[in-house]
């Protein structure tokens, strides 16, 4: 039987639109639009747009939606809540459709167009991701959203993690050096992962701005089933 | 004393030139180019003038220029000879002003525009290189060339050999998640490099195409103290 292809890219920029119209791409921001996005479903969301524009953001806070957006790890003025997953509680969410703002949002938002399907992944629904993955039949890119475009070390283990229990799986085959190397980092970090990721740049910059209470929180794996995928243009979970 | 910043770029396509322009840029491409780089200035080339366009190329043949060019790695009909290490002899270069295109040529050359300098590290020079390295008074960015912008192995592993290197010198500090990834995955490599690039998607590419040959060559600690440098859009050696 021929092995499926799996992929990993390291950041937005390097995302080839044109080799993935019918791979399953799974966008990993593990600090922390992932991991928030997660939460929420877990907490009961009903739906999450994502917006690449403030000025989209604030057009549907004035009819009435619950909007979380933030620009570099700080919330906007006009928003009910920032990024953190901390913020999407039950009592917040529940039932809810949540507008959502980040950083890195545009490039990825993008992604979500060229693929044939997008859905989010991080340390919390690893699990119920990577089973859910191996049962479709299809290619699967794994895209990190880095920071600014730039590699980082968080997702890199993240996609790490996810890439190994899907090459265990046996129905996936790789030849791509990124996800070689995404699963040897893993490997490395696994057994000291809070250490591990101790030393990466994001988490510098969310302790500078004392935002990095939800990092242990992040790093949890399997702490629900929820799976996010984006279907015409809004986040929903299967 | 504050330390000089050490980055590392593991695509051309994530190079930020503006954050650049006061740095030496260090590019990196072991399978093959870096190498056969600088094993033709070992072998005494005069210089080498890299040019992105095939018809570029011709036309400096035309002129009486040894050629260097390949595609692929397949060498153009009207060259000299293609991009292996081997080709570039004593008997060859000696002496000589080499006209050299490649794959990976384009990017790379725009990087040159940007930096305040650029330098071709490898394998073969990375004892020289990084004693140099350590004595200019600038920031150092590490550039893999990866292939057709996207991550590789052998780079990122020779980047992270550089990188430890410098990081040991005391004279350098980094906050870059990819400077840290890479010398974790030299780490891991250096007991077994061999072994570790053989799974690489390079690797089988040149094998595929029986161009694989000097792979043990390219993976050669320090057998030439050559620096190749750029200076008015021709490489030279310091």
């Amino acid at each position: 039987m021929e092995k499926r292809k799996l992929e990993t890219c390291f950041s937005p920029a390097l995302f080839e639109a044109d080799c993935h119209t019918d791979s399953i791409v799974v966008i990993i921001d593990v600090l922390r639009a992932s991991s928030a996005i997660c939460n929420a479903f877990a907490n009961g969301a009903a739906s999450i747009i994502p917006v690449a524009e403030i000025e989209e953001a604030k057009m549907y806070k004035s009819k009435g939606y619950l909007v979380a957006a933030e620009r570099d790890g700080f919330i906007l003025d006009f928003a009910d809540f920032g990024n953190s997953p901390f913020n999407f509680t039950k009592e917040k969410v529940k039932g809810k459709t949540i507008v959502y703002s980040t950083t890195n949002g545009t490039s990825l938002i993008n992604l979500t167009r060229a693929a044939y399907m997008t859905v989010i992944g991080s340390f919390l629904n690893i699990g119920a991701l990577t089973e859910w993955l191996i049962k479709q039949d299809r290619n699967v890119l794994l895209v990190c959203a880095g920071w600014k475009n730039r590699f980082n070390l968080e997702d890199t283990v993240c996609a790490g993690a996810i890439a190994k229990i899907l090459m265990e799986s046996n129905v996936f085959g790789t030849i791509c050096d990124s996800t070689l190397a995404s699963i040897d980092l893993w490997i490395l970090a696994s057994p000291d992962l809070h250490g591990y990721i101790d030393k990466s740049a994001q988490r510098s910059r969310l302790r500078d701005k004392n935002l990095d209470d939800c990092i242990e929180f992040c790093l949890t794996p399997d702490f629900t089933d929820k799976i996010p995928v984006m279907k015409n243009g809004v986040l929903v979970s299967v």
